[in-house]
């Protein structure tokens, strides 16, 4: 089976195994190791560190940033970015010793939620160079000597950021064309391509690059490495190397400033490199391991920012959205006391709680280095960027046509300035950005099913039957058929305090029930559909969206039971129940659907429509296929040779 | 029982009942009369009007418009309006005796989805005057001098608007604060007030507009009548009363014109009134009935703009999503071979098949003068609205970033400049423009209860038991016996030849039986919820959501059957049974939770959020309410005196 999808082969070589502890691991094995969600209390230096921050940071958003001008000028005025570095803030996750603040995971996520809360993009832009752009990357695989270089640099005065995609090259990550080709010197490296979508690329000095370099396989203390060949002769292949850019280096051009539907303050640049001399020095790592280093860098961003600011995004329009619904009367009565918007609010709630309650267990797990939170982190990041977009609408309809004006527009009229609109707008770029929802489900599928693709590649590759297979069969007998049997027992919940709450119990109970059926129905979609399950991405979806609920039921249940008797969460309990009920009733429907559905049905409709067989479904209208928004004429920027450059 | 809503009186008094044929009606009284759905072949002169109008209108939109100006300046061109009047598409459905082209329904529909392939917000404004400005009004309850003067200048040169939606008058049209007071010498009333978010109302110059009238009740010829009084003097009450503004009066001033997250073309206004002098003769209809005509003339909106216009809107998307799908390679396939992205365009498919096929019978119906389309009018708003924000998205899901990123910015690159975000961002004006769908859910549900509340009014109202009370329990059982004993009895299809189709069969089979299944549970619910069910919302929806499936089911079907043999059509039944499957699954679920939900559990958590039990859910923020958002300085426009005029 090796690859869940054709051409997925060079993303599956950058990944490892999964490491260390994961509770996800367990879950999808039919075995949920509990214990695991239960972590220790965060240390008072750590609670300390935040508190002291805060105030510093929420004195420099409240006095010196107005999020309406980003708004409406399109653009964070420079004195707000000089500001953010002179209080640290792009250096938060940076070591002390290079410069930063040397904060926890934790923390670092309590910050970016906090600047979210004011300014979703103004967090994004701090978030960028501190999870993918250089940070990241030089922190975790370049030398001590581009730590002492780059790391106060980035952590005080100069903006970074990650040049991954291109044009041909979105989720699909692997598909890089540019290139670094080494010079007949060896020193330094001729960069030619383009990069698309590089948030902060128009602003940044440095940024992450991942480029082809040609080179040959070689070997070294018994491991095959790869070496650079001086231009690109006998390159065996041409392999995904990270380099630090420096943006001021002659041939670097950003062509273009891209705008968006939402998230219009980001500086989000489509960039030229023509004969861009890097030097050899600025390679991150090992050459050829420049996608692995990207996963890996991803990952940060997923368990940690993307969550961070959607949450902050989420926490800002609830209160507002509170008081609308109880200060709007409509038929002599508060939209309060409709029972539609009630159970809006009250589903509002309960994903807000969710959300709160994954964010912070995953960035408390990451703060613990025996954690690989690498599930955990899609997890986060597909729950909390789809709960979030589902949540704002949510507010934008309680809202009604007020939610539909502009801040702006509301502003003149004196009304209440709450831009509920820009929010619902900015929030799909957290669904798109870091890995997107619809390539991150069949991920966390991959992940769910690996253990049985390794251990049945000799029954899913369905060679002819021989000795040596029928032997190979025999073992996986004799693995699979106690493995089977065990999947009916119950496993007892450990027996810890915080498990025997009459309200957690249940929840757990439900979860590790569910887990055994989840881990019997991806045996039978194994053992029946082998290789087929490669392309089932409805299954894949359903596993994920199985998986993301259980991890919410515990998570949040083991969250409403940490915060017994903290003021303000006396309602934890119902926060809690709300999420369970709403998940259970989906668990049970999935894995129903995942032995048996009629998703074929359905694709089946979508592969004739796609091959063109429903013409009338477009008639009586202007007809126009995608072709026919596209220019004629020869004045686009392109990235071609000898175009003129577009104004930025 | 009397009114579904607490303060909903005046829009029940408003109401008539159903008159003429509805299949609405039928189907939530457990009997579907499948023949109403069969609808004379359209006649070939009318077929002939609409062939040889739209080469003209096609021609003039793809020569003289273009769609991106619109959007990138916010503005239609004059020449664009000028244009539109000279070939008559403002008068459309204004008969030809006034100047119009005389178009029916039908034909009228399809215009504006032809034009809303092009640009959306063009044909809004397009609509806008023919469906609720002054055309509709006049025509039905004008006088024949009003038709006279007023229909062959808006067919010819002048815009007009409709002018009901108030600060505090939303969906809760009754609301109105604007007076209009009778002067002293009976020929004039004197406007005073304000009016928002009124389309077209910066441009227009004449509008329909709904005031309040201080008046007194007097008998005429048997019948009451209300009577303006001079000066407001000695009225029993302020009534609705419908005008013909002419924007050009002194004292009418366009304070605003608004600004929305989409449809950036549109000319919203907020207008304020203060002494403006109208002639009484610019009264329409009667004193008294203005709620009634506005919530009439709203039905047409319902019934063919907004269904066409999001039609044309689907359709604009669905050949570019097709090909981007077709073209768009990751991994080293197109996405067209990705099953989560072949499900989705199969469910577009189908989502557009049903509003297609819904859209253009409820046209067809409205073209039989015999018909009361007002609950499927409300069913087709809903369904095309909300179908075609679900078909957007899922669209610019399938674009990834390029779904993102607005149509200028990727034209630089030379990108297929099309804009999808800008689609999505103005669908949702659909939602919520002429009625928003958590208004009028209920409203159908309204319209589906209403036999039951009528007949079974003395059973709800638990008056103290007293023989008058138990004679009239007891002709309620006598009636309601035998009709319950009639929902568990299939009824036999008619038998026409439509009907015997081996694929429509079990659709209408499974509609007979889904309409009975409804029936008893509407009938238990208001058996053993009584008055409870006034504020029950949650049944409300489900009563709606079910009518709405089963109608596109049947409805389909008979489309499909319809098509059989028609070129380019030779999938229908797929999409037919595509909409089937998916319906059939949510009204089964529908129709249990109707009888049992968990809807007070989340209406509970609703209850206690909004009353400030979870403060814990903001903290970590900077915390701001809706009033943070309001400027304290006065430099507001207002609605009060005195205040500077803000620039249009």
């Amino acid at each position: 089976m090796g690859s869940l999808f054709k051409g997925f082969e060079r993303i599956e070589e950058a990944r490892d195994r999964l490491s260390g502890r994961s509770f996800m691991a367990g879950l999808f094995a039919g075995r949920p190791d509990f214990p695991l969600l239960l972590l220790p209390e965060e240390s008072p230096a750590e609670t300390e560190v935040w508190e002291s921050y805060r105030p510093r940071l929420e004195t420099f958003l409240t006095t010196q940033v107005d999020p309406d001008e980003i708004e409406r000028t399109a653009k964070i005025p420079d004195a707000v970015l000089q500001g953010l570095f002179a209080i640290g803030a792009f250096g938060m996750k940076i070591p002390k010793e290079y410069g930063g603040l040397g904060f926890s995971y934790t923390n670092y996520g309590r910050a970016l939620m906090l600047i979210a809360s004011w300014s979703n993009v103004l967090a994004l832009t701090v978030a960028v160079p501190q999870s993918i752009g250089i940070a990241m990357p030089v922190l975790l695989f370049g030398t001590e000597e581009q730590k002492r270089k780059y790391l106060p640099l980035v952590a005080r005065e100069a903006i970074s950021a990650f040049a991954l995609t291109e044009s041909v090259t979105g989720s699909d990550a692997a598909n890089v064309q540019t290139d670094a080709v080494l010079d007949s010197g060896g020193m330094a490296y001729r960069l030619s391509g383009e990069k698309l979508w590089c948030t902060n690329g128009t602003i940044a000095r440095y940024i992450t690059l991942i480029a082809r370099v040609p080179a040959r396989r070689e070997l070294c203390d018994g491991r095959t490495v790869w070496v650079p060949v001086p231009e690109g002769k006998e390159a065996e292949d041409r392999v995904h190397t990270a380099f630090i850019l420096d943006m001021d280096l002659p041939g670097v051009r950003v062509r273009q400033r891209c705008q968006f539907e939402g998230c219009r303050g980001i500086e989000n640049a489509y960039m030229t490199f023509r004969n861009v001399r890097i030097p050899a020095a600025n390679v991150i790592g090992d050459v050829g391991r420049g996608l692995k280093y990207a996963l890996t860098i991803l990952n940060v961003g997923r368990a940690i920012s993307i969550p961070a600011i959607c949450l902050g995004m989420a926490k800002q329009a609830w209160q507002p959205t509170l008081d609308r619904a109880n200060d709007r009367v409509t038929f002599q009565r508060p939209l309060a006391e409709r029972q539609t918007q009630r159970m809006r609010v009250g589903r509002m709630a309960a994903d807000l709680f969710a959300m709160e309650a994954l964010a912070f267990s995953v960035w408390r797990m990451a703060d613990r280095r025996d954690y690989d939170v690498r599930i955990e982190s899609a997890i986060a990041k597909i729950c909390c960027s789809e709960r979030t977009i589902r949540f704002l609408k949510d507010a934008q309809t309680i809202f009604g046509g007020m939610g539909y004006e502009t801040a702006d527009s509301k502003r003149v009229r004196g009304e209440p300035a709450f831009g509920i609109e820009q929010l619902v707008r900015d929030a799909e770029m957290y669904r798109i950005g870091e890995g997107a929802t619809d390539i991150l489900r069949p991920f966390v599928a991959r992940e769910a099913l690996d253990p049985h693709l390794e251990r049945a590649r000799t029954y899913l590759e369905e060679e002819p039957i021989g000795l040596r297979r029928l032997v190979k069969l025999g073992s996986l007998a004799a693995f699979y058929i106690p493995w089977y049997l065990r999947q009916w027992i119950p496993s007892p919940l450990p027996s810890r305090p915080e498990f025997r709450h009459p309200n957690v119990r249940p929840k757990l109970r439900f979860v590790e029930r569910a887990s055994r059926r989840l881990a019997r129905a991806m045996f039978y979609s194994v053992a029946w559909h082998r290789q087929a399950l490669r392309d089932d991405q409805g299954r894949q979806n359903r596993i994920e969206s199985i998986g993301e609920d259980l991890a919410a039921i515990a998570i949040t249940g083991l969250y409403a039971e940490a915060q017994r008797g903290t003021a303000g969460y006396v309602e934890a309990w119902d926060l809690a129940d709300e999420v369970f009920r709403e998940a259970k009733v989906r668990v049970k429907r999935q894995i129903r659907a995942l032995i048996s559905n009629r998703d074929a049905r359905s694709a089946g409709l979508g592969v004739k429509t796609l091959g063109g067989a429903c013409p009338a479904l477009s008639a009586g209208i202007i007809a126009r296929g995608l072709r026919d928004y596209q220019m004629p004429e020869k004045d686009a920027v392109g990235t071609g040779e000898g175009r003129k450059q577009a104004a930025v």
